[in-house]
């Protein structure tokens, strides 16, 4: 945004319709609660029932007027048939009228070596970080085509969107596509009129968080352990600044605002000046860093080849294939 | 590469076991043909009978030495079951080693606008620009680790792994992908002394391009047309010196030299100042090159409405899900 626009058409979900996947947790619910209470429409689609039903508490407390319109749906977004249903039920009390806005929080992480990986843990690692966003953005931009409708689609990716490093080949490809499904549409959706935007949070204190501590590898948790990770809430609001303040790619910390300025593709950067001074900090620092976590990976090497022998990771783990004869 | 290593150590496929996917064709096949000159033995694999006999002809008649052995697989490799078989077939003249070099060139791009898409469409965009390779890398890398044997994985993108616009919808999620796993086995796989290259070629003059501009949408056509595509024997050259010079990312344009430098993520650049000014040069073209494109696609919209209403896009076509009440 051209600073002569500040402060003008600032985005605001005050009576708007927001459909938030992934809601009942984490970002998604963190993101709910503050667009209620700013006034807006709120639907959320999760998987398990129980959290949907406590995190709709939750939403109504933070009601401003009676009239709102809060609604929890259970459905899985991995396929494009899910996401399909899960929309005819989120518009069903809006006329049938696409959503103003959709949040794609839904999204797990598994890291692992990638010599440990299943077949499956891949799948699903596609599967939860990029289909499940793939497949509303799908959904949700048909039926606004067909009803003319302008709106507004937010990717949420993660900082492993701009860069990535061991343990991550089940996630960070996701990310990435996400990433390049985003800027696909942040391009062609232009004919429509209909905005998008990428969010891409660091480390977040999130139950999804918590899971996926439980199976990184230790060369990935040392390597992230000067991470300063943010609160569920803490993202939200960078979220919802980056949005008013019409950015295409949004993030709330400054390591992944690094990633962001220095990684541009094609997509719209913020201010030049800010831009290119963050790119000149990268272009020094990230080599920096990627020279001092590259010898971190090769001085681990031996603890590998241990890890390896004790978990027999590469006799018996999950899917190997046929052995050499 | 450092300078003072220049020339020290370089690649040299002399008497290696190169195994090219996608080696029937277009660049595989450019490929394959440039290492059998050079004192390779080469396994090819893509699907198609006839096209792997012909292939096998053309890398014959660059045969350097009667022991060289050269071979081609019919298999479809966009599963985890169809990567192992594969590789066990091409393992199976090598006393069941690994190859010393893996040439992931296996892809296939169908460009469309997202609302015509189907959920067809998007799944095979995703398998034949992402799992064909990502399954092929997973199988090899576990056999490497087992049978403790150092190699090169050479995974092969698009400049659409960096940057992408409208009518790439289903290609450049898996082209970002292919980035995303790329950047992360190059990182992981130093665990084991295995080096992972990513190549993104620019338009080439391919079989696979021919294809490509039969769906590809007008506008995308028109954003495309200042082009000047390589033949796949030039890509692969630039492939091999990249190689050569040992890069993390390679690229054998212009273009795509310049997104690569200004899009760097985490991995490893080339030389710094060569970068740097790339980069600089990125920063002042590539928002100005973005704002024209956007102009045209905004331009475009009335034709495009037209488009859709002409071909019923929207109402008839593909698998729209079901319609609003």
């Amino acid at each position: 945004m051209p600073f002569w626009s500040w402060g003008k058409n600032k985005w605001n979900p005050d009576g708007k319709h927001c459909y938030v996947t992934g809601g009942s947790v984490g970002l998604g619910l963190a993101l709910a609660t503050i667009l209620a209470s700013r006034g807006a429409h709120v639907s959320i689609v999760a998987r398990g029932k129980q959290r949907l039903a406590d995190a709709i508490e939750v939403i109504e407390s933070h009601r401003q007027r009676p009239d709102q319109i809060f609604r929890s749906f259970s459905f899985d977004l991995c396929s494009a048939e899910g996401a399909e249903a899960a929309l005819d039920a989120v518009v069903a009390d809006h006329e049938g009228l696409t959503p103003d806005a959709i949040f794609l929080c839904a999204g797990v992480a598994t890291p692992r070596f990638f010599v440990e990986s299943t077949a499956k843990d891949l799948i699903d690692g596609m599967n939860l970080g990029y289909w499940t966003e793939a497949w509303t953005s799908w959904a949700v931009t048909r039926r606004m085509v067909q009803q003319g409708r302008q709106g507004k689609i937010v990717f949420i990716a993660s900082t492993l969107c701009y860069m990535t490093f061991v343990g991550w080949s089940s996630y960070s490809p996701a990310r990435h596509a996400v990433r390049g499904l985003a800027d696909t549409l942040r391009s062609e959706l232009q004919l429509y009129n209909i905005d998008v935007h990428l969010f891409s949070p660091n480390t977040m204190l999130t139950p999804g968080y918590d899971e996926e501590q439980k199976t990184k590898p230790k060369i990935t948790l040392k390597i992230e352990e000067g991470d300063t990770p943010l609160t569920a809430e803490q993202a939200a609001i960078g979220l919802i600044k980056g949005i008013e303040a019409n950015h295409a790619h949004i993030s709330a910390d400054f390591i992944t605002e690094l990633f962001r300025a220095s990684t541009r593709g094609s997509a719209p950067g913020h201010n030049f000046v800010y831009d290119w001074a963050l790119d000149m900090m990268a272009m020094i620092g990230a080599p920096i860093w990627r020279s001092s976590v590259d010898t971190l990976i090769r001085a681990h090497r031996a603890e590998h080849a241990e890890y390896l022998q004790t978990n027999g990771v590469l006799s018996t783990h999950g899917d190997p294939g046929p052995t050499v004869k």
